[in-house]
């Protein structure tokens, strides 16, 4: 059995181990800007639960632990001259799926523009799958007669024990320009939210919508996992400056019943912390299964239904702070293209998922 | 190092063996049709390149014979009654690709409508990455009642050794629909036209448009290998009833000066055995570097106005068949976003370079 290179040259690796000259920044270095990682400075890691919680969690359900070290929505930001990018990672796992990209599941990607307003895709780790850590060069040749700005996203699907950024030893480096206002998105989900199966890191639709609204964001999507439970409320409740829930959880907690069971209580769990910070509650995104089969469209109905009726339960408390998306809005008639395997969008759906809530997204920040 | 597999039940496989009352069918199966292997019928092997033309591209570019291996294009049809469909393949590769997903590199999709014009993606195989033979249950629970028409798009970056379609073993099996018309779309091309990196095999934007347009094609992509020899020419225009050639090979043979040296002969050659079947000259998608390289810029630049003049020279001696699309016009200004890794498009790039290439290959055969 050949387990050969590719034919073509474009689609082989770029690992290198030309370090010459090369300077390496650590993600507590204090030019950079460490973000998504909601409790780092609680533990110094690059995951998603804090330590303290996972006791917690392992009797509710020990899942959310193993996920919570995946570092989805992670990004590092800077203001560079470097000519090159390196990234040198040291991950839990070699790539393990069939329906994803091994760089979207274990890679970085790297966006670099001259502000944080027109940042362009430029580049990922081409590593190789079978190993654990890698050294890649992810640019190169760029112009180093100007500061620009830099973003990288972290892997979606796997834990980074390490990680560095190699850049020109004599390049400028400073901190980022400032995000759009301080606070957080806070996401909360399944697979989807967590980025399955983007083409890599920042097609996820948290990572774009970060981007393109210039703040910082949490991805709290656990794949499989999005079940509601008061625990994972209450962890959202204690990140510090939440600027906005987005609740998302339907494709993990519909059909099984959680749903109807939690929703309620995880608003409340949130409220308590946060009476004014706006929550949006967003129903799935459409599956071909709702119009094919009579009693999976009914139940998505309901669903839906019962979401917008919480939603409207709140507000008729005076609760002038959450808000209701249907999820089918966000995808058009071609809905059956946008996924790789019937569940979980690519590029394709989540481009249309974020193109949808932008806007959605920065009404409701504008208001509160 | 772990390659467990992952926590979400939604991403494992669906390999079977539960084979009960299932009837195999064989790609040479009456009721079946297949398609986009040009030469099946001259060694009855799942190729694009016939074997006696091999020796001669062994002298000039052992490479395509290779790549020539791969399925790109192929695709399996007819209608059924069947509730479920399994496919059992033995392939030439495990998957080895760092942007690809492995299911697009070795993986059948499978689309299901009530006729040709409305077929819906209804699912993957999910195979365990690190077999070369899998047998998966791609769709199941279907209703039994309706004849539907089935459509399997191959692999697009292995060889297939061998495929069986199981089906039912009562299921009515009878041939699909037929095409819009006879004939073939034949796509000359690159990586980007044998489909890297779509998620799925369904989303290349030579099987999007074959389904849209309900005709048959070929993918005669080379992944680093579109350098537009005469040989491969000469190979193209023995292909029995063309119905339009697609040329597109910029991204391979535009910087290297082969496209500049070749493409005037390519032409001819398709000329001196298809005097009026149309042809569609297509220059590349963009790049990020041609906007920021002023020499990159310049070079494209040329490159497209070269290829925009060869279809004008054609045009002017009397070839009335003959058209350029500047491939710029198919992406927008969110470009830098549609691909993997700055090259490969993805599911998002393969769809608007489909949607945009519909109408004008629609508008070239209404007129031919």
């Amino acid at each position: 059995m050949t387990t050969d290179k590719p034919v073509d040259k474009n689609m082989l690796g770029n690992e290198t181990n030309v370090e010459e000259n090369i300077t390496w920044l650590s993600v507590e270095d204090c030019r950079l800007r460490l973000s998504g990682f909601a409790f780092f400075e609680e533990d110094h890691k690059l995951e998603r639960i804090p330590n303290r919680l996972k006791s917690v969690f392992n009797e509710i359900n020990p899942c959310l632990n193993e996920l919570g070290g995946n570092t989805a929505g992670g990004q590092l930001s800077f203001r560079s001259s470097t000519s090159r990018i390196l990234i040198r990672a040291k991950i839990t796992a070699v790539p393990n799926m069939v329906s994803m990209t091994p760089v979207a599941q274990c890679g970085f990607d790297c966006y670099i523009g001259e502000s944080p307003k027109n940042l362009k895709f430029f580049g990922i780790t081409k590593f190789d799958r079978t190993q654990s850590e890698y050294i890649c060069e992810v640019v190169s040749k760029l112009d180093t007669t100007k500061v620009k700005e830099f973003l990288f996203h972290f892997p979606l699907y796997v834990g980074v024990k390490e990680v560095e950024i190699g850049v020109d030893s004599n390049a400028i480096i400073e901190p980022p320009t400032p995000y759009e206002k301080e606070g957080k998105l806070i996401f909360y989900g399944t697979s989807i939210t967590q980025g399955g199966s983007a083409s890599r890191p920042g097609m996820a639709y948290t990572n774009y919508l970060s981007r393109k609204l210039n703040l910082e964001h949490c991805n709290f999507g656990f794949s499989g996992n999005g079940l509601g439970e008061y625990e994972v409320a209450k962890m959202l409740s204690e990140i510090e400056k939440p600027l906005l829930y987005i609740i998302d959880y339907e494709a993990n907690s519909g059909t099984n019943g959680r749903m109807v069971k939690s929703l309620d209580d995880f608003i409340k769990c949130l409220r308590e912390s946060h009476s004014e910070v706006p929550i949006l509650v967003v129903s799935r995104v459409p599956h071909l299964m709702d119009l094919l089969d009579e009693s999976a469209g009914t139940l998505r109905n309901s669903l839906r239904e019962f979401q917008r009726g919480t939603v409207e339960k709140f507000r008729s408390l005076g609760d002038n702070a959450i808000y209701f998306l249907d999820g089918y809005t966000l995808w058009d008639d071609d809905f059956d293209e946008y996924t790789v395997d019937f569940i979980h969008p690519t590029d394709l759906g989540f481009y249309f998922m974020g193109k949808g809530l932008e806007p959605i997204i920065r009404e409701i920040l504008n208001k509160h």
